[in-house]
């Protein structure tokens, strides 16, 4: 039931190579790694598409089976009549055929939702919605002597993030001056609002976010480079691995994007991009 | 511009206390642990409910802010004329009020997406809408020794963990047996994503969910809870540490929920509830 578009086999690594720098105690290496693959993955109920998810390219199929079940699009596995899965080099749809009561339930669902729903990553319906273009930054206002400034960025997170030291369970999103010293941290269950509240307080205190940077707690996905890009921010610092859309939002928009950040190391996802 | 409801003060903590009991090398002890609180919040704009996120409530003045513009509905802070916070205990409202010019291309966007939007989490735009009461699950069918089967697939996971091994950047979901057998990994650069691929790979061969339990690597947030429990599976164990929201998805709806799982340590977050 797993149909293949022209240009490329259904199932893919799910992991994609990116030429990186690694930096280690003073030493720079140039190498090619592997990065968790990323794209928009469209559902597609009975022709009418439902949702974007951003998913890494594999077991497809399976994936549209549980979302649908999961959220209640489907009563049982056996209302799915087909499910054909269409894998192209940077998004995939999967058009799913499903039980006329549940398509009419389904439908009614959204008629509910008329005019008031959407929230512009994953509310949206439909690949061509998203924002994957990101203008290009002018070139930085900023230099940053990047191993002395992740060093003094990762030696300092700790001590910011207290919400962290109670629950165990909580990102940290913090601004930093373009020497790593931490000016302002914010804490979420969700990455992506630790960022987003990191940015607003910014913004309602007139900082320019030109002249600074970013470090996450966190990976680097897409609406976190798309976030961050978007309000021009010339570095974004990440303590764990960026997907590969992320990289590719960053490239696009000139923004620097380093990952894994430790107070000796980090890797330079956006090696030609100078900072 | 910070408004307050009636009921509580504008900011919290961002925790709340729950009674736990942890489990460490063959010890237990009944604690007061402190979880990382997780709560809908619907932003509105000029009367209009826009989106709800999942969120900590706190910052959430700054967290509006940042949301409108790293999504651009607003072109910069001086568009938002006024934002109000009310905060209730289980969910918050902010109401923003922005230019005229932003309204109406925002109203715009949303009609483009007239009856083709939401995805059931993150899309919806109203707090009704959201699915907060699990019906109750059947008494377990199964009887799971939690020491041993903790251990076994907290050992047994990395094994299976290809992609992130890879790329250091994936969370896992794994199906196990009983006794902690790991027989299905999924993986994927979101751990919804990688949820609703196993849970889909489950239903696609007619796998009962009520007979074995899922692991984890990830948190333990509102959306895996609730997946989780609507297929009826009797134990949620993650890695990392669940959220209040987690927490009391699971307790209504009868399905144990265990985090900070470790080959020889767990946390226990519905110590009322047996398996």
């Amino acid at each position: 039931m797993v149909a293949m578009s022209e240009e490329t086999p259904v199932e893919r690594a799910g992991f994609v190579e990116r030429a990186i720098v690694r930096h280690r105690a003073g030493e720079s290496l140039a190498a090619i790694d592997h990065v968790a693959e990323e794209i928009p993955v469209a559902l597609v109920f009975n022709g009418i598409s439902h949702v974007v998810m951003m998913a890494t390219p594999r077991d497809l199929e399976a994936f549209a089976y549980g979302f649908a079940l999961t959220e209640g699009v489907v009563a049982s596995a056996a209302a799915i009549f087909d499910c054909e899965v269409f894998l192209r080099p940077d998004s995939a749809e999967v058009a799913l055929t499903i039980a006329q009561e549940d398509f009419v339930r389904l439908k009614d669902r959204r008629r509910a939702l008329t005019g008031r729903s959407g929230c512009g990553v994953c509310g949206i319906d439909s690949i061509d919605m998203l924002d994957l273009r990101p203008e290009a930054l002018p070139p930085a206002l900023i230099q940053v002597d990047l191993p002395a400034a992740l060093a003094r960025a990762s030696a300092g997170l700790r001590a910011h993030q207290a919400l962290m030291q109670e629950t165990g369970g909580v990102h940290a999103a913090a601004w930093c001056t373009p020497d790593g010293e931490i000016v302002q941290v914010f804490e979420d269950i969700g990455r992506h609002n630790g960022l987003d509240k990191l940015i607003g307080h910014l913004a309602l205190h007139a900082i320019d976010m030109r002249l600074g940077f970013v470090f996450l707690s966190s990976r680097g996905s897409y609406e976190l480079a798309r976030k961050a890009a978007r309000m021009r921010i010339p570095l974004l610092a990440t303590i764990s691995a960026p997907s590969s859309l992320a990289i590719s939002i960053a490239t696009q928009a000139g923004m620097k994007l380093v990952g894994f950040c430790r107070q000796d190391a980090w890797v330079d996802y956006t090696p030609d991009i100078g900072i």
